[in-house]
C-alpha cells in the first residue's frame, strides 16, 4: 500500500524534492517496503514549471486547497515559504488530518509549538528536518540520535549567506558592501539581504534548535541578534594575531542561572574545527552532559542538499502512517519550564574584542583605560596595526572575561568621545569548542 | 505504561547507560511520555559492581538467562562485547521476542544481518547505534537523518585508539612502539593492542556502516585492511610537506565499476575537516548524490558517550513497543544485491606516497626511476630530508594516479634490493573531501 504526497510549492526545495523522489524511487522503496507517490503539485505557476522528466504526477494545479482537501493525500509538503499562505496551507492541512512536512524555518520558529499541539489533536505528524540547516540532519540528531543526553551548550553556523560572505571578506580583504554585491551577484544573497546579513534567518533556526535541544518553549524574540553589516576586514587582520577568526555564531549555554541565547559575530579560536567551516556550509557543535562534543557540518541550502532533508522527513511520516503513527511527546515545550529560563545576554561574562576607529590624538589610551577600568574590566591586549591613514585608525583593545553589562556601560560612556570616528564595535571572544 | 529493560554486562558501557538512565530519568520521561526502567541487571561480577546510587533494581543476577526468561522485560541490553556469550543472549533474547539494544560491533559485522531476520521473525527490533563511532550518531543519520540520498562515498576515522597513536606521533615524533606503550599506560589502548592498532575494530565498523549506507551484504573479509603498526615519525615528516596528515582511513566508495572498501593508514590533505581529528576522536564524512557533503564528530569511545548511543536506542525502541512496532525493512541486505558489488582493492587508481629505507649507495633512484617506469607509474616527487645516518636513510617517491596493482607489481619486483633495509610501504593519498 503506497503513501501519497501532496506538493505545495514548486521552488528550489520543492523541484529539489520531486527530482529526488523520482530519480531514487526505486531505493526509497527498498527502505520503505512500499511506495512513496507524489500524487499531486501546486504552484501558482505549475505551468511554467519544468518538472522531472517520467514524473507522473496525476494532479497538477493552482490552488492549494485542491491538495489538502484531496482524500487520497496522505502527507503535505509545505514548501511555499513565508508566514502567510504557508500558515494557511499546514493549518487546514493539519486540520484535514493530513501529516505535514516542512521546510518553513521562520513559521516554524514563530508558531511551530501552535502547529504541534494542531497536529497532536488531530493524530497526525508534524516534521521539520528542512528548516534548519539544509542537508545537515540535526532535526534527527536532536530529537532520536542523542536523545538520551541532556545538551548543555550549542554553537551553530546556521546561515549560508553570511557565513560566505565573512569568509569572502577573510580571503580578499575586501568591504562588506563589495561583498554582498558579489554575493548578490551569485545568487547567494538576495536582492534585499536583511534576513542574512542582520541575523533574522539564522535566529529562526537558532530558535527552533533550541527549542528541540532544551525543550523549552522559545521564541525568536528570546534571542539577541546582532548581524554583520559592520564587519571590517581589519577585523580579521586583528583576529588572526590573537589566533582566531570570525564568525556569525548562534549560540545556546545552559548556565546555572539559565539560558543564554543569541546571534552575533562572535570570535573563535583559529582551532576549533568550526573555524574550518568556509562559504556557504553550515556546521552546528553540540555539548551534551554525557556524550560531550559532537560535531555536525554540511550544507546549508541548495535545492538538492535540502530536498534530501524533505524527502527523509517524507519517509519517516510515511512509515508512521503505514505501521500506525506512534503517540509523539511535542518537540516544543507548549509553555516555559523555568528550568532554562533564557537570560538577558548582558548577564554573559567573556573576554571581549572592542575595535574603536579613531582620529589619531594624544591620551587616547588613557582615557579608554580610564574608563575600562572604572567599569572593572581588565585589559587584556592592545593591538594596532600600522596604517597611514591617521584619520581613521582601527586599533582593538582585548579584555579580560568581564560581563556585557560592564562593557555596553564602558561604551555607553565614550561613545560621543571626540577622537572617535564612529561608536565602538564589540565582539565576544569564544572559547575553544 | 512503562517499558522494562534488562541490562547483561555491566562493563564501562552498561555503567555509563545505567548511570544515564537513573540521572536523566525525568527528562527521558518527558520525552518519551512513559518511564524506561531498569528491571535487571546481569553481570558475573555482579555483587562488586558499583551501581548508581538510589538506583532501584529489582533483579541482580549472575546469569543471563534469568533476564532473558523474564516475561516482564521488553528490551535486552546486551553490552558484554565479544562473540561467544553475547551471540547466545542476543539469539536468545529475539526468540524469546524481546527487543534487543547492542554496543557489539564485531557480532554485528559477522552476523547482523542473521541477527535482523531473526529479529523480524520474532516481530521484534534490533538496534545497534553504539556500535560504531561511540558518541556520534551516524546509525540515526543514514537510517533516518539523510535516508533519502543515495550515498555514493563515506569515509571515517573509526578507530580513536589508533587515531591517539597517530596524533601522538604526529606531535612529539615518537615511535609507534613508545607512543603504544604510553597508550596503554593511559588506558586507551589493551594490553594485546591488535584489534586497535592492526585495524580489525575500525573493519568490524566500516563493514556495519558500509552495509548500512549502500544497503549491501558486506562482511569484514570483504574489506582490505591494513593497521599502523609501520608508520614512522618521519612519515609525518614527509606528509606534512607534502601538506598532507596521515590517518587510518576507513574508506568506502562506489565507483562506476563496483565498490571500494579499505581501512589503511593513508595521506589526508591537511585543509581537510577530516585532518582536524585529533586524539581519541571518531569522525565519518558522507558523500551523498543529493545531500553532498555531511560531516560527523564526536567521541569514539568511553563509558558515557557510548552511553548516550544506548540510551537513546533505548528510548526509541521503547517507543515503538509502546505504541506498536513498525515493521521495518532491514538495513542489511541478506543477500549480494551487485550494485555495490566489492572490487578488489588493487584496481583503484590513486596516487601513492612510497617510502624507502635504505643503506646509501650509488643508482638507487635511478634503479627505483626504471622500475616504476617499467609499470607504467610517473614519479610525481621525490623528497629527501637531511639524516646523519647513511645506513638508515628513508626517504620519499610520490606517485602519480596509478592502479594499486602496478605499484604492488614495481615494490615486489624490488623488494630483495639490496640497498633496502625493510620493505618499502606504500601508502594511497587521498584527495580533498
Amino acid at each position: 500500500m503506497e503513501v501519497s504526497v501532496g506538493v505545495v510549492g514548486l521552488g528550489n526545495v520543492g523541484l529539489g524534492a520531486l527530482q529526488i523522489l523520482t530519480e531514487n524511487a526505486a531505493r526509497i522503496r527498498e527502505k520503505l517496503g512500499f511506495p512513496l507517490k507524489v500524487r499531486a503539485v501546486c504552484s501558482r505557476s505549475v505551468q511554467q514549471k519544468k518538472l522531472p522528466a517520467c514524473s507522473d504526477f496525476p494532479i497538477r494545479t493552482t490552488d492549494w486547497r485542491e491538495i489538502v482537501c484531496d482524500p487520497e493525500i496522505d502527507i503535505v509538503l509545505e514548501v511555499i515559504g513565508g508566514t502567510a499562505t504557508a500558515a494557511h496551507v499546514i493549518e487546514e492541512a493539519l486540520r484535514q488530518r493530513k501529516s505535514v512536512v516542512t521546510a518553513n524555518k521562520e513559521l516554524m520558529a514563530l508558531r511551530g509549538a501552535e502547529f504541534w499541539t494542531l497536529a497532536h489533536q488531530n493524530g497526525v505528524n508534524l516534521a521539520m528536518e528542512a528548516s534548519v540547516a539544509g542537508g545537515i540532519p540535526i532535526h534527527t540528531v536532536l530529537r532520536e540520535g542523542i536523545a538520551g543526553d541532556k545538551v548543555m551548550e550549542l554553537y551553530g553556523i546556521l546561515n549560508g549567506t553570511s557565513n560566505f560572505i565573512l569568509t569572502e571578506i577573510e580571503k580578499s580583504n575586501a568591504k562588506f558592501e563589495s561583498v554582498l554585491a558579489e554575493a548578490q551577484q551569485l545568487g547567494y544573497a538576495e536582492a534585499d539581504p536583511s534576513a542574512d546579513v542582520d541575523g533574522l534567518d539564522a535566529r529562526s533556526k537558532l530558535a527552533i534548535l533550541a527549542a528541540l535541544a532544551f525543550g523549552e518553549k522559545l521564541t525568536p524574540a528570546d534571542i539577541y541578534t546582532e548581524g554583520i553589516r559592520r564587519i571590517m576586514p581589519v577585523d580579521f587582520e586583528y583576529a588572526h594575531q590573537l589566533k582566531h577568526t570570525i564568525r556569525l555564531l548562534c549560540l545556546a549555554r545552559q548556565t546555572e542561572e539559565g539560558l543564554l541565547l543569541s546571534v552575533r559575530p562572535s570570535l573563535i579560536p583559529q582551532s576549533a574545527i568550526l573555524a574550518q567551516v568556509q562559504g556557504a556550509y553550515n556546521a552546528i557543535w553540540v555539548r551534551g552532559t554525557y556524550g560531550e562534543d559532537t560535531f555536525y557540518y554540511g550544507r546549508g541550502a541548495g535545492s538538492k542538499p535540502t530536498g534530501v532533508a524533505v524527502v527523509s522527513d517524507l519517509m519517516r511520516v510515511a512509515r508512521e502512517i503505514r505501521f500506525g503513527s506512534p503517540e509523539r511527546v511535542s518537540p516544543f515545550a507548549h509553555e516555559r519550564l523555568g528550568e532554562y529560563k533564557p537570560l538577558p545576554i548582558a548577564t554573559q561574562k567573556l573576554p571581549y574584542f572592542l575595535r574603536f576607529r579613531v582620529e589619531d590624538k594624544a591620551g587616547i589610551i588613557a582615557t579608554l583605560a580610564t574608563v575600562l577600568a572604572k567599569h572593572q574590566i581588565g585589559i587584556d591586549a592592545v593591538l594596532q596595526l600600522p596604517r597611514e591613514d591617521w584619520r581613521d585608525l582601527p586599533f582593538v583593545v582585548t579584555t579580560q572575561p568581564a560581563p556585557e553589562q560592564a562593557i555596553r556601560d564602558a561604551l555607553l560612556e565614550i561613545r560621543d568621545a571626540d577622537f572617535l570616528v564612529e561608536s565602538p564595535f564589540a565582539m565576544p571572544m569564544e572559547r575553544g569548542f
